[in-house]
This record gives structure tokens, sequence and C-alpha cells, in this order.
């Protein structure tokens, strides 16, 4: 009955998707409006998802040779303008800062929507020599955006992030820099979050103001939608002209630096969602779930019961990140709550199993119930975490590849856009314009070039001109 | 020479110390300035520190049953008026964001000083039963203080910090929980910065906009002034009242929560550098030291050496952070940077070393070398690493000790003050006219009342009327 009450809160997704995600977000207390129009409030189930996750990509951040730092969240509005695209592709969605105290500014101030020019203006000085490169910097924080249609996680007019700036003496070395980052967000999302991701390259229309080049990992959620889950961008010396930054090569000449910068954001939680959730909640991976090991007594007031619970505690805990819900609410109540939290495995013990020597480990997975012996505890634990984490990837690649469909010509192209909700494989001739038309057309924008390429046919599936590159193209949020 | 150079580019601290100061926090590599008028960029060197503070104190804010949440960085000012005393003390001092993206916002926005009315605004909310009580949230962020003279670390107009913030059903929770996180950052500074603190409580002058009582925990510089280190406020009810937090209580009849707050920064890291620092650079406390154990190979051409030097990272680095300066200085260069980037251990190993199967381990606090033989490094690194944390604390104690003196009447009190630099303990009749007259004639305030009283006189120093308290007085930044 409790049970039936809590999951009847959420909206089926097949219902309405959207609704669906609000609703799981609200419930399982990720995330809470505020009285600020288009911020959230992260609450703490939210924000210990984040925590884990920045704690592991920030490892593989470490290994791959990056130092963290941290700059102004303020950008002077001359700063800003430097370089012209970039200036173009932020200035309307920024807030502008023009008093300070009780006293107009000099000169306006945005809360920085990313930080390319304070980098320049850093690396402008700080950069001198060969010797000081290259510079492998990243910073953990929060940035501004003035979005008008905002929705948790997806797109808020804050939201927290992690971008890294570098500089290199070769053009060559920032290239490689920026696939490097761009590697170490796939690998993440696959081993950390059991997120599949298409690696490619963004066309010119979609890539960020002020690159040469940007790469891009897109994932399909659950309704067949993209989500652009992190990029990484080759600046060239384009920055580096406009900001000045020039150091001495080995060879004693003055030489502009070539650049690359990357991040992942709070977004990237959103895919989490609608990746793994299901009717009954949220479904975290493993490696990023806050309790791994929800253990839930039955009949608690029963003798031995809430103590054996909490020795299983303590036998766990070393290992995995545990919970005992030793809350008054009934044990139905309970299945569904953590259920609804997403927690991979629940334990249930109760008398007859202590009788028994056993316990009942429920998957949230596949909501399969597997009896174990009390001695096998942890390393049945260990094994079902990992299992979990994998079946949960393939399931969730299984799925896309269902929804990754293969257009011919304009018509395929068309009737799948128009039937079907997922990624299409189509080829493209190169051109601005034919992604402006199917976008004008079927509100789809190209995802990436793939790195991966197939010869799907020899002509533009939009003009029918002949093709450079197979493109993957979709809705997205 | 290369040494020499390094260490003559430090002002002396007993020549000038706030040159010292400036010295080596640039010299260390730590801070940099910026375009951005009053704010910094902290380099790896500093933030580093900052991340192994942060994951030290939130590892004891864990333990004491703290959750991390993120709250928007922006306060519309409607929001930040509720709590009269609140916007009088932040609202002089606030930078305001009065456009976003193109248009002028209908209500401007405050980037936060503090975020006590973005938690009531949350609160009010998610509190609704004391079932729902208490709420211990925490957040690690930026805030933001629109002041005139900026100095790193100390002060500047962008900073990082936590904020905790608690609502609790009775008074007497959140006066424990006040103390409890007072203890907290008392332990923290003692047992992981080396740097003893006096705790007590601010005057009414001195204590927090909006608090009914803040408390303090105070170290004193090498140069004889105090830093005020961590702060941990008691609001009562009253932000409550102001922003209408109730809950239905086991009684059944709607209350209001207590409140509290409490903050640690990045001006500790002042701290670290002005109660650890000498002439020849930074000393850091070994469990916040990015780099623990320097190896500087000697005659690194020579075969062997830094097959050796390597060998000896790897056997040191799962225990220990461990560097090999194997670049192509001189080792005399190399020991004076590792000094000035205050490393609590050097090792160095060169070809007569490695024959006679030892090394030497320089300890940074005082200088002294030890002959270790190879066999016994790992041994010898951990109980050096917990000597050298031990004495930095005995010895920031005993200096400390050294300068706090105690004034009985008026002229002892100016004498002090005058002639010397440091805490003077007095009496106090807890007027605030008698505080307003010291800081006017001496440019000095009161510290703290610290939980340890003692009774000095029967009399306040300034106006000679009975006294009630015994008071820190120091000069502060």
């Amino acid at each position: 009955m409790a049970e039936k009450k809590l999951v009847e809160a959420i909206t089926s997704m097949d219902v309405d998707f959207a609704q669906w995600y609000t609703d799981i977000v609200k419930k399982a207390e990720l995330i809470d409006y505020t009285s600020v129009k288009g911020c959230m409030v992260i609450k703490p189930a939210g924000y210990a998802i984040w925590e884990l996750l920045q704690k592991q990509l920030d490892e593989r951040f470490k290994e791959a040779g990056v130092q963290n730092v941290y700059l102004p969240m303020f950008i002077p509005e001359s700063l800003l303008e430097k370089e012209k695209d970039h200036v173009e592709g932020f200035a309307p969605e920024v807030a502008w800062v023009t008093h300070g105290g009780l006293q107009p500014l000099q000169e306006r101030l945005c809360v920085r929507p990313t930080s390319e020019t304070l980098f320049c203006d850093f690396y402008k000085n700080d950069v001198q020599s060969y010797r000081d490169l290259p510079k492998v910097y990243n910073q953990w924080c929060s940035v501004v955006r003035w979005e008008k249609e905002t929705r948790p996680f997806l797109r808020s007019r804050e939201f927290l992030w992690q971008e890294g700036h570098t500089a290199h003496s070769t053009a060559e070395e920032a290239e490689e820099r920026t696939i490097q980052m761009l590697n170490v967000y796939a690998d993440f999302c696959e081993e950390v979050l059991a997120i599949p991701v298409i690696k490619g390259r963004k066309t010119d229309k979609e890539k960020f103001a002020g690159a040469v080049a940007t790469y891009t990992i897109e994932s399909l959620m659950h309704d067949g939608k993209a989500l652009q889950s992190g990029t990484s961008h080759n600046f060239g010396d384009g920055f580096a002209k406009a900001f000045g930054i020039q150091f001495t090569d080995k060879d004693n000449t003055l030489k502009y630096v070539h650049q690359t910068s990357w991040g992942m954001s709070t977004r990237i939680i959103g895919a989490i969602i609608m990746v793994h959730g299901d009717d009954f909640g949220l479904v975290l991976p493993p490696k990023v779930a806050p309790v791994q090991v929800a253990i839930i007594p039955i009949q608690q007031k029963k003798e031995g019961v809430l103590e054996k619970a909490y020795e299983l505690r303590e036998r766990l805990k070393g290992s995995f990140r545990v919970k005992v819900d030793d809350t008054d609410k009934s044990p139905g109540y309970k299945f569904a709550e953590a259920e609804m939290r997403g927690f991979p495995l629940r334990l249930e013990i109760g008398p007859k199993d202590i009788e028994e020597g056993k316990c009942v480990l429920c998957r949230r997975d596949t909501r399969e119930k597997i009896e174990v012996s009390l001695d096998e505890v942890e390393g049945k634990v260990r094994e079902l975490l990992e299992t979990i984490h994998h079946d949960m990837l393939e399931k969730a690649r299984a799925h896309r590849d269902l929804h990754t469909y293969t257009a011919k010509d304009k018509g395929e192209f068309e009737k799948l856009f128009t039937e079907k909700a997922g990624f299409v494989k189509a080829m493209w001739c190169g051109e601005q314009s034919c992604e402006e038309i199917i976008k004008e057309k079927w509100s789809v924008t190209s995802r990436c070039i793939p790195f991966e390429q197939e010869q799907i046919t020899d002509t533009c599936v939009c003009c029918g001109k002949p093709a450079k590159k197979m493109v993957y193209w979709g809705r997205a949020y």
C-alpha cells in the first residue's frame, strides 16, 4: 500500500517522459527549485552523486597530468571581447555585475559562462619559455548562462562543472591533448557511469565559439533523445593571437601557444537518470551510488534483527557504502524508497533469514532476488555490484543500438524522424545549409561526425550532392 | 650561488613581514594577481594545499553527520533584506547583478557574500515536521565581498570557503552544534595544520550580522598579529522568525527552528604561511603538503643515481606524497626550491650514499640533516613526518605563549600595545564603549572572550569599572 503510493507518485516514463524525469528528480530528492529563477538547490542525495563522480573523474585527470587551480568568477567586459567568435557566442547569455558595494563599477564584469578568456589572460603572463609548457590546468567551479528555459540538471542558469584549459608549444601536442581528454570522458562514462557514448567531432555549425575543432561524446537517453555528455575543444592559436600568448621556443624564436579546453558538468547526472532510470525510480551505477547496499531489517522489533543488520553494516562498510534503514516505516515502504533512490543492492534480513543463516540481496537494475549465505555476503556483494555495472552498461548499449537507425535518403530520414526516436546515421555533404534545412524541417541537429565512419551511400541525405562524411543526427536535450 | 639567488628574492621576515608574506606567496607560486581587481588566481601549488585541507576537513564534517549540498550563488535583493541586522552587515559590500543576457533584471541579484538567507528560504519549504530535523548541511563554494584593500588569501573580493548551515528543533541542540563545529575547527587546526588556537566567544560588537552568539578560534601569526581562523554562529530563532521557518513538533504545536552556521575559508592558508614560514620560504604541515618527500638526486648523471631516486619514489609513493626533482637544475638550486615550497622532507641521494647504502633526510622545519639506512627509509619518513607535525605545533604554541601578555591596567595595556606585538589578556566590563575606545586609541580589537577564563583583576582595563570577563585583545588581519 505504502509502496504503491510512493510509486504512484511517479508518472510512467512511457506515458510522459518529461514528467517522469521531473518526478524522479523530486521524489529521489536530488534537486529542488528555489526563489532564484532558473537556479536549483542540489540536495544531499544529488550532491553525493556529484561528489563521487567528481572524485573519480579528478583521479583520472591527475593520472593524465592535470593540475587543479582556481580563477576568478568575474570577467571584465573588455577581456571577454578580445576573441571575436567567443564573445559573439557568449555575450547574449551572461549575467552582468554592474555595482560593487554601493558604487557603480567603472567596467562591467560578467559572471563566467566559461573561462577561456581568463585562462588566456593568466597564461599571457605565466608562459614565457618552452620550459613553461605545457600548462595542463583544470578548475572545478560553477558557471552562469542566462538560459530562458531551464530543467533540473539539464539546463539551469548556474551549474557546476570542471573546465580544463591547456597551453602547448605545438599544434600536434594540442590536438593530442584534445583527443586524450575526450577519451578520458568516454572511458569515465562507460567505466564509472555505465553510459555508452559515441565519440566524434562536431560540425562547424555546432562547434564551440572560438574553437578550431570541437570533439564530443554523445549518449542516447531512454526516450531516444541525445545528450551531449562532454566536449573537448582544440583552439589552435586563435586565442593565443587574440591575447598575445607567446613563448620563446628552443630555437630562440617567439611563437604562439596552441590551446585546448574540455568540460563535463552536472548535466551528466541528467544522463544517469535518463539512461538508467525506470518506473520505480532512479537506478544508480554502483560506482557513483552514495549508498551501494541498503540494509532493510524485516520485523525489526524482534530480538536480534536490528543487531544483525548493524553487524552486517559493520562487516560491509570497510569496502562498500552501506546504510541500515532502521526507521519505523514499513518494510514495503523502505523497499520502495530504496528503489526510488536507486541504491544498487537491497539487503533484506529478518528473523527467519537469521535462523537459516542467510539473507536476501535484491538487485535494483533487474529487481531480481538472490538468497545468500551470511558467510558469503561480502564476496557476493562485490560480485553483484560488478555484475550490475556490467549489465547496466550492456543494457544501455543494447537500447542505444536498437534505437540507432540508418537513412539512405531524404525519404527514409524524414520517416525515421517522424516515426522513431533515436540516432539516425546518414551521409552529409559538409554544407551548413543542409544542417539548417534539417534543423528547420525536423528539429534535428547533427550530433557528431563519428570517429568510426561508415559509407552508407555516396550522397548527402539532404541535398543529394556527393557526401563527405557520415553523421549521427538526433533530437537533443 | 643559485641557492642564494632564490633566497635573496625573499625579504627577511624581520625586516618587513608584509613584504616577506607577499614574496613567499609569489615565489612559492601559491597565488597570482589577475586583471580582475581584488581577485586572485590560486595556482597549482596553492590549490593543492586547499584540496588536501578540504578533503580532511570534509571527512571530519561527515563524521559529525554533515551532508553536502549546493545552493545558488545569487540572492534576490528582497531575500537578502529579510533579516534586518544581516542586510545591514552585508549590503555595503556585495556585488550586484543587474542584467541577465541583454535584458535588465526585474530584481537585482547579489552574488552571495554568505548564504544564510538562501538556506532559510530553502528550509522554509523543506522543514515541515520535527521528523525533518535536524538539517545539518554544508556547501563548498566561493563567495564575494567587495573589499577595498585586498591581500592574497587574507582578503580578496572572491574567496573559497565552506559554509555549514543547520536547523534544529531546540535552542539547546543548536547551541550544542555551534560548539561542536567550533571544536571540529579547533581540532582540525591543531591536528592537521599544526596551528594552536584560542577558543572563545566574540563580543557583541564583533559578532556576525544576525547572530545571537558567534564563537571563534583565534590564532597568532609570527608577527604577533591575530587571525580569526574559523567561526561558528548560533542564530537562535531570529532568522526562522524573519523567514517563517516553522515545524510541527511532537506535541503537535507549531514552533520556529533554531539555526547555526559555521565557516572556514582559504584565509587559513594565510595562517599556515604566517604561523610556520621562515626566511627560506614556506614551511608546510606534513598533512597538507602536496609533496611530503622531495627526492633530490646528487650527481644525477652518474650511473644508477636517477634509477635509485625513482626506486625510492616507487617504494614511498604508496604511503606518502613523493616527487623526484630530476630537472637539470643544480642540487643547490633544487634544495632551495624545495625549501621555498615548504616540502616537509628532502631526501638527498648521491653515488656515495648509494655505495654506503644510505641517504640523507633533511627536515624543512629545523633544516636538520639525518643519515638514514636505505633499508629503513619508509619507517624513518613516517616517524619524521609525525615528529615534524608535533614539533611545528609545539613551536607555534611556544611562540604564541611567549607573545601572550597580561595587562592589569590601562598603563600596562598601552605599554604592551606600544612596545610588543601579540595577544594581551585583560579584564573587560562588558561595555561596547570600552571596545570602541580601545580600538580608537590603539587600533586593537577584542579577539574573543576565551572559554578558559582567568581572573586577572576585578576591574575593566579601560574604564576601571567592575570587570565581567577576561578578553584576548590584539591587532588582527
